[in-house]
């Protein structure tokens, strides 16, 4: 039976233009499950090659801000963009209760599509939703994809890094490229934004930036074709430097396609969303298994202090496995 | 072969007062293993009960100097502190190349042990090696253990969460509250702490605060005994509130033994940390199998569009299971 929410022909009424059928798909994916993978089948082998915009950083940096920005330059330009909005989940709220996102109406129109995304329970949810989301707003011919994530857990890492191109934003004061090196946003890299520029430090934080590239470029982090990571000073209060980041993803992005690393990301992208996918699989069966009976009992002993925590571990291994 | 980073051996001159063992018997909780399994056997059994005190917040709140001041307050107390203070991992760096850890000398001695840790990789190493070290500390009879966390990824939420009594320090200023509520911290709160309170914005912080006790209070959060976390006014520079956070810290103890709450936390916990064994070990597992020949195929149907993401990772669940 095709419903309201099937989603084939929510992808139909999607890609036609259809706004609201474009929300009801991301809440599909949101949700997971059979019809998520069914949308998955679907929407995989419309890809049409939007450039994917990764804009991470702590929180109170001026992500959303330098999005709205960048979001209006991609409407001037003639382009249809749509960002994802990250938020931590909340097991209570299942998200925020207060948002960023009420800051970016003033940009909302036809050729802008804004969702805001909440991952409840585990953080597992959130690598697998944005992948999914970006392949309906793909399949949907917006281009281009900004995610918006605060850069502070692994997985938000993860998701910022593994973009097209990915934009930190840091703020001057002490120790906040330092916090954004802690974090591991420097190693994921594409282009810097020092924000809020007319602070006092501003300088400092750019020359810890340079510095730290310096350091990376030791370590390998400067490809071979020595792609180093542009620092842009911006104000996104007053929109200073917009412009030049709106240009360092373009220049990226060419320098992707021209070294064929563009390919690279994608197929890397795919490869993660897949191990994802399994080790969310997995960890059902794990769920399942912590709550059988033979389970409780060896907790129990654990608890007694007649099993080690790691012979638990191993003889719940084989019993996942047997 | 006994050799002098035998994990018996240095248990036993960890335990017999000999810091360096102690320092030594982390990194092998750090590195993970087998030397981490069989320590882990080693000091299972010898379960002191120590309390473990869970201080985290977001990056600038000041946890540490806290943290310093409770320290103080404990070996005053006649009481023999560890403190474990958890860094972001870093794939370059592994850890902090500046921490806050520096500011904790001034409280350092005989009496008081201190140690930084930084995982590599993966966030998963976390989730191990913190349980890792509060039994090493436990074993060598350190109490209270308090761990300090940066209190914004899931993983480091979870780490706070799983503590006796877990501190959240939020400071004065619009969205502090409201991003610990995102961050998920407000669930895992027994004591609040609103620190810099000499700044404006601290009456508003701690409303704020109140407001969502009382909200989390129709959802549940209060538990049937009736505790509600307290708020704290402080000032970790000048050592404001510290005391009665101390004092706070010890009423949720009594408060916890009193309900048999504590015996549930100490079994959640372990719980906890088997199931995190298990994942790594199935991790392990996965990460195999994503190199074999067949995954490779797998994943490029899946790059040429022949074959879906979902269908690929049920695929590969089958071969892992098989």
């Amino acid at each position: 039976m095709t419903t309201a929410r099937d989603p084939e022909d929510l992808l139909q009424r999607a890609r036609s233009g259809e706004r609201r059928a474009l929300g009801q798909l991301l809440t599909v994916v949101e949700r997971g499950g059979a019809a998520a993978d069914e949308l998955t089948r679907l929407a995989h082998p419309l890809f049409n090659g939007a450039q994917i915009v990764g804009v991470t950083g702590a929180p109170g940096a001026g992500k959303s801000t330098l999005t709205g920005k960048l979001t209006r330059l991609a409407v001037i330009n003639g382009d249809r963009p749509a960002v994802l909005a990250v938020d931590p989940s909340s097991p209570i709220t299942g998200g925020a209760i207060l948002g960023d996102r009420v800051r970016m109406n003033d940009v909302a129109g036809e050729e802008l599509f804004i969702r805001s995304m909440a991952t409840r329970g585990h953080s597992g949810g959130l690598a697998l939703a944005v992948p999914g989301a970006i392949r309906v707003f793909d399949a949907c011919e917006y281009d281009p994809i900004i995610i918006e994530t605060v850069g502070v857990g692994q997985v938000e890492v993860d998701v910022a890094g593994t973009a097209d191109t990915t934009v930190v934003v840091v703020t001057p004061g002490w120790g906040d490229a330092v916090q954004a090196n802690k974090a591991g946003l420097l190693e994921v890299a594409d282009v810097f934004v020092v924000n809020k520029s007319d602070r006092p430090g501003a300088d400092d934080a750019r020359r810890d930036l340079e510095m730290m590239l310096d350091l990376s470029h030791v370590t390998g982090q400067e490809d071979a074709s020595g792609y180093r990571p542009p620092i842009i000073m911006a104000n996104s209060l007053d929109g200073t430097g917009a412009d030049e980041v709106w240009k360092a993803i373009a220049l990226h992005r060419a320098h992707l396609e021209s070294t064929g690393q563009l390919a690279v990301r994608r197929r890397g992208r795919l490869a993660a969303e897949v191990r994802n996918r399994l080790a969310e699989l997995v960890d059902v069966s794990i769920d399942e298994l912590m709550e059988s009976s033979d389970s409780r009992a060896l907790l129990e002993s654990t608890n007694q202090k007649e099993t080690s925590p790691a012979h638990a571990a191993r003889q719940l291994l084989d019993r996942l496995f047997g």
